[in-house]
């Protein structure tokens, strides 16, 4: 049994999501369709790649991953499989796949052309019914990628966030993504943060947000006094900004793209 | 394995859908619940009509398409299993499996009423639970839809909108309903357009809404300026309102009935 | 085939949930994993119960229900696993699992402790992918509580929310929940309302809510005239305030823990 995942910004309020599933299970009535996500942030692109690079390598080798954040959907951008040596991918080629293809070996990348795979007359408007759902299927089913067209040399890649370092004791980072207990999740990696501490020979940090300050990185959310703003390595391995039970990006009013400053005391 | 699809407008918040997931397996541990859409407006009879006409046929033959809106539950209305000749579908008899009958052919309209299938007691508020889930798993294993319940001659159906014709290049349609992007979808069909084409021996359009006017049908979002209104027809074969990521419906502060005019020129 | 069923408070639109599922088929490829809930509001450990218990039971017995509601991840508070007669729970030890046990036969409760069985390292924050999924994986292969670590004598309980009497002929009521469609579910059972009518040999209700009365136990929500309050014993067998087609709870202005006065007249 095959694993199909999707990662979508179509919401589940609508036929979107039910109908990719319903032509999956049409070609292959087996494979074992698993939502990721449908609530990514509509059009964003970066964080579909941010969300598809937190959870992919937790699904076993030879699930295929399926992303559909697709602004330019009927548009000139290319529709791609990549095939690594764990997983396979099946994408606008957009970025959405930039940061989780960093981690794998990437075996094989084409582009979809062969109609015969797709669902005819193909949409303008919805890819996500008439080639990433029916080409998915179809990997499911033990169809190689080279089938669905010509190789590819290169896939469209994000420029990742990374903080700006200031000499050896200090950092700008910046807000990647709001989840969804309004923690805020920065590009400052806990790796990073060592990093600093060895340099500095120091191992307290102070932050400045907006016109507040955190003065402590914690264990986990419950370490927090009320109302306090902490900051804590997250389970995706970056420094978080958080309230114990609150929403700290509601209080600090600071979402994607927000800028703050770690220094090493 | 069976697909029984699910559409309701219970949202997934609470217990209702998992509940109703849990008396299918009980049945039937083997069949394949696959969600559609749970965020159908509350009470909305039209939008899930739509909804199931949009979807239900991507589905293989064979599934077992149950739908929930049921703002009468408990009341005479009856609940209902029709057979047609790829499909069964469950749900109350008020209307929502008008337009996705329209394109089956009939075979068998029951009521159900053989409390042998149905849980006990029947509440009187949650018949997904009670009546539709328990009909629907006894249906994917291979009950017949003669054992629920006398045949019915007549299910009810909704009036479809359909545009005002004026003339030969002028129509009033009317929006639909409004997509999770925001673009309104309405009942002018291509069919539609190139007829009033053909009539008109035109193929330019201008639509005209609310105090705006829309001078072009584009093949896709992105062919779209920034704020830009555009046309196009949407993978439901139906005309679009549309703004390239941005969204139309509240930029228009219009949602499911608006009115607007298409004019041949 | 073993069912899963998850009960979190993550929402859909990341990657929390689907992540667990990866880790789950990472494990266990033949687990069914079926959605509860995942909007329980956030932190609130009672209606994570009052979700479970609502629909715990229709599942077919040998289901693995999981519920991760969890403010106090990361800090002392266990991780267990209760097995019953007819189900295993796994969840932290917060009183999540308090309603849902009220009505089963317990066998055996274990707290987590066998890293073995459990993703490394495990995060401070995300016990949901690093604990709850791998246990619920295991033990749906066949693993024994035990094997997962010492049993534990007492689990976390709520008190739960009771109705204050006041004579024989008035209780004070409490709201336990709004459910999606704005009904005001309360604490006040079906059974009590028939003791009260034996007791005071009467049959007539009255409930004062806010400045507002209600004057009839309706059957069905239809049964409502337009803007009407009314009430009805719900489908979990509790007292419900409700509008036909409304929103009592947002018309009220009125939550969880909200409070009511009913009066047999």
């Amino acid at each position: 049994m095959s694993i199909i995942t999707l990662t979508t910004d179509f919401g589940l309020d609508n036929w979107f999501v039910g109908t990719m599933k319903g032509v999956i299970k049409s070609i292959n009535p087996e494979a074992d369709v698993v939502d990721i996500a449908h609530g990514v942030r509509k059009h964003s692109i970066s964080e579909a790649a941010f969300v598809l690079r937190n959870s992919y390598n937790y699904f076993p080798p030879g699930a295929i991953h399926t992303v559909v954040v697709d602004p330019g959907v009927g548009s000139k951008r290319h529709a791609i499989v990549v095939k690594t040596r764990r997983y396979h991918f099946v994408a606008p080629d957009n970025g959405v796949l930039s940061y989780a293809i960093e981690g794998e070996e990437v075996e094989t990348v084409v582009k979809i052309e062969n109609e015969e795979y797709l669902l005819a007359p193909i949409s303008e408007t919805f890819h996500g019914r008439d080639v990433f759902a029916p080409v998915s299927a179809y990997l499911s089913m033990g169809v190689q990628p080279e089938e669905f067209g010509h190789p590819l040399n290169e896939i469209t890649r994000l420029t990742p966030s990374v903080p700006r370092r200031i000499g050896d004791r200090e950092v700008v980072g910046h807000i990647l993504c709001v989840d969804p207990f309004g923690n805020l999740i920065s590009d400052v990696t806990a790796k990073l943060i060592e990093e600093l501490s060895k340099l500095s020979k120091a191992s307290r940090f102070r932050i400045l947000i907006r016109d507040r300050e955190v003065v402590r990185i914690c264990h986990t959310y419950s370490d927090g006094k009320e109302n306090e703003l902490i900051s804590l390595i997250g389970s995706s391995g970056h420094l978080e900004i958080s309230i114990n039970r609150g929403r700290a990006g509601d209080v600090l009013g600071m979402g994607e793209g927000g800028k703050f400053i770690l220094k090493v005391v």
